[in-house]
């Protein structure tokens, strides 16, 4: 798909906002019914995973060891995605556009980077990456009990909600003092479970090799979520510690002999969001509201940064990879709007739910605890649909969509909640993530004072289109001049660009802040109060409230249906299964894989036009490359953005392939699974291997990641 | 710009919908106060010429002869845009953007006219265009007492406007039946005067030339509407009559000298919508509602159909020209809403409105007569607000953007409005208009399965997304379907395509209507109810409260500032003026013109990729071709869309070029008029001899239009 994660929150730039427009949807909670259930199906937790339904069906035993060894040689990717340890010199493999976020920032207008490519000669000249942060998730402790002993039966939502946090925020202070290492507690079930992950944390990542992106994103926009596809979206990064390649207690071996038709393999990554067991009228609000909103900013950012890019080459560089994530975004949402708008989706979501409303109906005690709870969410939506814009605009800050902007609402912000007891913090400023927030805070990417011009220039726009002209919060965002005008004149003045100036700014704490004249921050200051009030209102009428309305549904379903269910999507780290198979297309058979030399000929029958021409060095190596390997394969196992990077391996735990992409059928899995004709696509083991041997000629790589 | 009008009505297809788009704005009326007026400002009514002001300004005396030579030479363009007849043998000079409309239809997978252009080798090799018609001014005839003399003073809005339009669509039959020429009714100073205008029709039309379009459009979209510009957007066509060339009355001799910097010069063409008297709250209207909405929609249809496009070379061929309109079309609405979003403008604006405000309100009578206009304005804005969406999608057929839908609603209002006493009629259904309706109708213009299931797949969704998924005629529209799947039945199950089938239907009447099985049909049939009602309310609580209240405004402002002043753009024949002249933008002088030298130059700037690659011919001829020639100019002449195409004459009535473009401060002057650095843009008639001698080898046309 470009199996990006519908991932945001403690991030600037880029991915913070894509995120924040992709993600401009409320809940999603545990998948629905067992009469809805299909083989494949599931998203398992490493701590609870699916050995019954794999022995059975399968004949396959996990067992312990096999998957310790799967999980400590995943990896998590801040810039949204997964990859894995693939060398025990701490070799790291991704997808070219989960590292495009990386190479954009070490890129220049005199090294593209994206474009051309890259190889390290040697260790020597492996490049790092600006502000790349690899996590690898150690341990999962459940603190269900911990955090829900902190929130009393008696509570308002408010006062649940400030409990709750106050709990997760210390829990996860005194786990990072502990052991030393990142520690999130992840909100499982939507409040069924709270499980504190730990994570080991690699800040020095450097580059080892990536493809030119015409051949990591051959056929672009119009094959993306397609299939037959031909991409070689893979790139190599090496994770450093103390100066030196990481050994990593765990990583992946490689198969040189792929996975044949039908064999079953496993996916391990961190799908990002899934709604599987929303009510149906929360789908109802996905759909006429919160998805239409989302595509038309995305399309409207996608407009923007194209018109940017078509006026230079550089331009179209400096774009390229934020271009990349609203052209992939949008067409996701759109696949997955498509889901929602198709009666019969809407019509089995109606029936799973009337099934489960009668049986909470029937029986007066489960009556009495979960018969409210879908007025509960209804109320909650309802609360949602009146501030969803403005909270959209200012909390989530698409109406600044500015990099300066981002950076100084941090800026205030990490003030505002470092004078307050860690407890009482908004989460993303708590203590344990400090480290990762100023990671990105003083990152030292680019910043393009004029793609930041016209970027904030269209949001302020936006923002005064949707407020009206006469709002009096727009009015004193502008200033007394046209969105233009005020973009140009903040980009203009604001020091922020200067990292050094940051870090002056966040060491000085609140007298600096105070002090400062600098445009960007005083805008940050004039939007955080009622940018603040709006996620209060939020938090306290919708997000709480929703918490509870859905752990009630989740018990409704717990008592119906059992308890042998995975929690709907996290970012975090996940087990999906499912064998190597083609399927049938408009009456036409479509096969398990494709092969090397079917990249030639779709260039070919596109007349070699761009984004269907391979680079240079694909055509000189045809005649040497093996045509018959085969290039990218699909598996019937359950992913969805975030999924992008993820090893897929066989049954011994190697590398057969590599996670990029989904069929435009798999756009539906938000909301629900199948595997009918929905598939996960994945960079054949085989094709990585003879595109660096043959069109690469990287053989100290193939060597480190077969041996030979 | 492309200087495209906004301009809708009786048209199908492309031009209708885009235009439909662009123009979901209410109103507009005359030019707002002396104060605001600039020196060069003004599009005036060939029957009511700015003598004095040229006179005094310029010394330049209007005579009779000379307005009627130039006005005969004048034609308009039914696909959108303005031409000039330029020899005494019937041949048209226009925009290539213009007769691209044309060059689309008759373009085939084998034979692309847009993008290698077009060269008739004789007569006999002319192209025959499909449904183009042109229209050349003959008469105007003010009709507002016969107008004004069918409404009476007792008439409730409703009643008013079914009398209004009784008295319009008589008088256009009466005059057709009189003269043979087609006769509309044009409402000026939104309906303080009527005039009929007559025109000589010619629907034999035939492409003599056309440049490829990479040269006609270099710079593609980045240069849209910019200055320094270097785009030959000229084509030729020829009228026939009896299938011999027209012979015209009068037709525009060539100025081979071209207009010295600074010179005056005159155009004269059809711009298309202007609202420079709105009101305050009226522009506001535009500001927060109407063109975000519309720009939303732009914006969806360029996304869609580029990405359409990029899936195969023949697709980009088919969705073209299509794509093309909706790109200007935001391009150049982005520029007016930076107008509207700019305080000063709307501060301007207010102060205007305040000092006319005050005059009226200090006179007892005018207050009287006038004082209430403004809350009535806001009344009837009111009013649109509450169906401004359903409006658009249901009746302006926003959510049906299918060119076999349009064909289907026209068929089946056809059959009701004939049956119908003449007098009632909807307006575009009228007998006068009976003959241009129905060379459109029987279009042979290729219509192509998938790009229509791909439009109108999306323009469901659209519509479902709008008015929500439970709204229960999108349900019947929808007939338990997903928007894609009921698009793809609709498109594949109709046999509208067959221009056949359309003939039988609008001649069996409503029989054959009633029995047709065609799901289209069927379609238009439930659809067109509640598209009526909505008209019926548009036209009775928006456009003719609006009507009557800027009528009310409109002669307050004479009485305060007296009459010399030009209505509003109705894509009726203007006159507009002013010399060549340069001007500055962010502290740079930009020259008065631009060298064909310097196009190759803009070209290796940018590294000679698309849109900056000029055709191969252009590369070859370098060498020959004069450098030094002026390309493209600018002028202080004051148009709008709808432009495109005038020709630009010099005091002695000779073309000296050709109105293609204004530059991005142009763009405000949908609102209020400026000469500081809004600038027209034209074609140097020097340019074009230029490279029809030494790029083209055109040495015929040459010689027809300059006699060497």
């Amino acid at each position: 798909m470009k199996q990006l994660p519908c991932y945001f929150g403690r991030r600037f730039g880029r991915t913070a906002i894509v995120a924040g427009l992709a993600c401009a949807l409320v809940g999603g909670s545990l998948f629905v019914s067992s009469d809805l259930t299909h083989a494949d199906e599931g998203m398992w937790l490493f701590n609870q995973p699916p050995r019954k339904l794999l022995q059975e069906r399968y004949g396959f035993e996990v067992t312990d060891a096999w998957l310790t060894h799967l999980q400590k040689a995943s990896i998590r990717f801040n810039s949204g995605g997964s990859g894995s340890f693939v060398s025990a010199e701490g070799l790291v493999m991704t997808n070219h556009h989960v590292g495009a976020d990386a190479l954009q920032k070490l890129s220049t207008a005199e090294k593209d980077l994206l474009k051309d490519g890259f190889h390290a000669a040697d260790r020597a000249a492996e490049l790092k990456c600006v502000d790349l942060e690899l996590n690898v998730l150690v341990s999962i402790e459940d603190v269900t009990g911990k955090i829900n002993g902190a929130v009393k039966g008696e509570m308002s939502p408010a006062e649940a909600q400030q409990a709750r946090r106050g709990a997760i925020n210390s829990l996860e202070k005194e786990s990072l003092d502990a052991t030393g290492l990142r520690s999130d507690v992840v909100t499982l079930y939507q409040g069924g479970l709270y499980h504190l992950y730990r994570y080991k944390k690699y800040t020095d990542v450097r580059l080892v090799f990536a493809p030119e992106q015409s051949v990591a994103f051959f056929g672009g926009d119009p094959d993306n979520f397609e299939y037959p596809r031909f991409d070689l979206d893979v790139s190599f990064f090496r994770a450093y510690e103390d100066d030196k390649p990481a050994k990593p207690e765990h990583y992946l071996r490689w198969s040189e002999a792929g996975a044949a038709d039908g064999e079953l393999t496993f996916v391990s990554g961190h799908p990002g969001r899934t709604s599987r067991l929303n009510t149906t009228n929360h789908l109802k609000f996905h759909r006429d509201v919160a998805f239409p909103y989302t595509l038309d900013m995305l399309r409207r950012r996608e407009v923007l940064l194209r018109t940017y890019g078509e006026r230079s080459l550089e331009n179209a560089r400096r774009a390229k990879d934020e271009l990349f994530g609203y052209q992939n975004s949008r067409k996701a949402r759109l696949g997955g709007l498509g889901g929602l708008q198709d009666p019969t989706i809407m019509w089995g979501k109606q029936v799973a739910e009337r099934k489960l409303r009668e049986a909470v109906a029937a029986d007066a005690e489960l009556k009495a605890k979960y018969g409210d709870a879908w007025e509960k969410v209804d109320a909650s939506i309802g609360a949602y649909r009146k501030i969803f814009v403005r909270h959209g605009l200012l909390e989530r800050g698409t109406a600044l969509d500015s990099h300066l902007f981002t950076i100084a609402r941090t800026l205030v912000r990490q003030t505002e909640e470092s004078a307050k007891p860690n407890a009482e913090r908004l989460r993303e400023y708590g203590e344990a993530g400090r480290e990762s927030l100023e990671q990105e805070l003083f990152s030292t990417a680019p910043i393009y004072a004029d793609m930041e011009t016209v970027k904030l220039a269209d949001s302020l726009g936006s923002l005064m289109e949707q407020l009206g002209g006469d709002d009096e919060l727009v009015i004193q965002i502008l200033a007394g001049k046209s969105p233009a005008e005020r973009a140009a004149e903040l980009v203009a003045r604001s020091k922020l660009a200067s990292v050094e100036v940051r870090k002056r700014l966040a060491e000085g704490g609140k007298a600096e802040i105070d002090a400062s004249e600098d445009p960007m921050i005083d805008l940050a200051k004039l939007v955080d109060r009622p940018a603040r009030a709006l996620r209060k209102q939020f938090e306290e009428e919708v997000e709480e409230p929703l918490r509870q309305a859905y752990g009630k549904i989740s018990q409704a379903r717990f008592a119906a249906a059992g308890t042998d269910i995975y929690p709907d999507a996290t970012f975090t780290l996940r087990l999906a299964f499912g064998p190597v198979r083609g399927y049938e297309e408009a009456g036409k058979k479509l096969p398990p894989w494709t092969t090397i030399g079917g990249a030639f000929e779709h260039s070919i029958a596109h007349e070699r036009k761009d984004p269907f021409e391979l680079p240079e060095r694909w055509w000189k190596a045809r005649e040497k490359v093996k045509a018959d390997t085969p290039f990218n394969f699909v598996s019937t196992a359950d992913i969805i953005g975030g999924n992008s990077g993820s090893p897929v391996v066989n049954k011994n735990g190697e590398v057969v392939g590599l996670i990029f992409d989904g069929n435009l059928a798999s756009l539906v899995l938000d909301f629900v699974y199948t595997d009918e004709r929905a598939r996960a696509t994945s960079v054949d083991s085989r094709a990585i291997i003879e595109s660096l041997r043959s069109v690469y000629d990287t053989g100290d790589l193939v060597r480190e990641l077969t041996g030979k």
